[in-house]
């Protein structure tokens, strides 16, 4: 299994002074990698923040310098889409503790020798959005037109909504929760522990050596893999068609989905690093919005003027429609401007990532009124 | 982590015949381990056939030898309960491809030197029906009461109906299935994949050594166990609750749900063998009962006289409704005696296991009927 990822210089900014986490530990200096789309206009309000999900990152809509392959968001995001280009100065920086450029545990440690591995401190979700919040600075936006992100990215989205409500004009999360449930953390939980397995994890320190816990990595995007995708997709894709024509070849691959997760398992450790996928996770585990506000969703809303747009899809069962919902009455609760749609589709929680043409007029015209109401031309 | 499966000796019988496989290679010998509860009348009509699940085993309502913990049926299975010992011959033996005594990877290999380990043969659901049928035939049952099994052990139930249907006059599977979704190899293929990722499988010859795959079986149980709970359920046992008082821990042990998935993931490794794990998925994946029939699942069933309860639970995922359902319609389709209980519970697939009073009433409900049917006293 070919393991290494490549060092690549990804276009960044760097704060020399840090930036403090919410554990208390304050990192001495803040790299943050980003790309853009479409340009900023004079008064700098046309610029939308996209935040990417748990192994996304910043090649939101261009070829991916790793995998060679197109954006993440090439159906969403480009002249003439849904997040359009020509109309929209379109930002998406990796998130911190990523592996694609911005400060994580394949950076050089503070004040030390090599790099932070499994020494990086543990960051948030709101740690992620303080990171972001610099870079938008640093282009002289003091608000955002919109900020949009699906899974963890939706998160990201509530985060920023709370936290910096007069710096986020429109919001809209896609297909994500307020909180991380017990099975979320379950599922991330066995894949923590599958990269923890792997002797060549080496207690975090990987990266002294020339050896990656490929095996655990794999192992953990499989079992992440079967949750992005619902049963009916899974039953359409593959079923029970069986690779060549044995019909009881011991344990080689045998039916189809068995390939595919494998395929999946074993491309992902070549653009992904084990450390950062432990860090992330846990990120989204600790991710409980409410929390921050004495358990009462509504007050991390109170007052706001941010025009909110929640979507879900049907069959996505990791962040279930009744999670979008929940957020959604909490904004009704807390009085904020709020519309919900459910996208009917049975392709699961990936849908946010696929060809779902009312999920992409949905978005379209979401902003399209917001632009309007802010006077955007 | 201690990793040393007992050597234990279990009641067993050993047929010098061997047994054919299905898929064309034949056992030497074959040895049956099994535990009956309750006392076989003299015409032998009062015997109820129980099959376990994935990693269930014969201890049914006893305790343990290996745990030291009860029967896994505990709450159904004696005196005076739904499946009553005092009227009842309960049979119950490990699978074929099992570790609890029967012949699986951790036998003596035909005509060589050491265990099978991986080398055992792929063995399917059919070729465990036929096993039991042998130990059956044994006690000189001719026909069975009633055959009925929970997950796995509702495959077993529904190949009997199938291949045996003059030796099974009451069938009851149990949140089971006629064939394994997409979904339901992929989970069981990310548990494999992790054993074999774990350098202590060895290519499967890890029975040379003292080590076994320990963390690889354990992290398999984590992702399968995720799969035997609810949503509703994990919320309820676990929530966000978090172990000791620190708010951010780095990647030690923090939300009681990851302990208890550890916990069970650790424990499990103790009592069960990596190799019948891969065995015995491996058959649940292959099972398609239709596919036996040309497709046609009510072929199977063709001029039955066997009664048919199915039973199904609401908040299960892994062997939702629909599929008992499914099942059903065949059996309709083929003019057969079939009830179908949908049980209301939040337990999820687990709760065949659990204290679920509608179930175990339902269960008992049938077989008084059917004992009257069948005219016992």
């Amino acid at each position: 299994m070919d393991t290494a990822l490549p060092d690549i210089l990804h276009q960044h900014v760097t704060f020399d002074d840090g930036l403090m986490l919410e554990c208390g530990q304050a990192l001495g200096s803040l790299t943050v990698a980003y790309r853009t789309y479409g340009r900023l206009n004079a008064d700098c309000s046309n610029a939308i923040l996209i935040c990417h999900a748990l192994t996304g990152d910043q090649y939101v809509a261009e070829t991916h310098p790793v995998t060679g392959k197109g954006g993440w968001w090439d159906l969403v995001v480009g002249p003439g889409l849904s997040i359009d280009t020509d109309r929209f100065f379109v930002i998406c920086s990796n998130v911190l503790g990523g592996c694609m450029g911005t400060t994580g545990p394949r950076s050089p440690r503070d004040g030390g020798e090599g790099l932070w591995g499994t020494d990086f401190p543990p960051v948030t979700v709101k740690d992620m959005v303080s990171a972001q919040k610099r870079l938008v600075e640093h282009f002289g936006i003091s608000r955002l037109f919109a900020v949009i992100g699906g899974s963890m990215g939706g998160m990201q989205v509530l985060q920023w909504a709370a936290s910096y409500p007069d710096m986020v004009f429109a919001a809209v999360p896609i297909a994500s929760a307020a909180y991380h449930s017990a099975q979320n953390i379950a599922f991330n939980e066995v894949g923590r522990q599958s990269i923890f397995s792997d002797p060549d994890w080496q207690a975090g320190r990987y990266w002294q050596g020339d050896k990656v816990p490929a095996r655990g990595l794999a192992v953990a995007r499989m079992v992440a893999h079967i949750t992005y995708l619902s049963e009916e997709a899974l039953t359409r894709k593959f079923g029970r068609r069986v690779r060549g024509a044995q019909s009881l070849p011991g344990f080689a691959d045998m039916f189809e989905v068995e390939s595919y997760l494998r395929h999946q398992g074993s491309t992902f450790v070549r653009r992904f690093d084990a450390n950062s996928y432990l860090t992330i996770t846990r990120a989204t585990d600790y991710f409980d919005l409410a929390e921050e506000y004495g358990g009462d969703l509504r007050a991390a809303f109170k007052g706001t003027r941010t025009r909110f747009c929640l979507m879900s899809f049907s069959s996505d069962w990791l962040y279930p429609t009744a999670e979008s919902r929940s957020v959604a009455r909490a904004l009704n609760g807390a009085a904020a401007n709020v519309s919900f749609v459910e996208i009917a589709s049975d392709k699961g929680h990936d849908a946010f990532l696929l060809d779902e043409p009312d999920f992409h007029r949905a978005l379209a015209g979401f902003l399209a009124g917001c632009a309007e109401h802010a006077g955007l031309p």
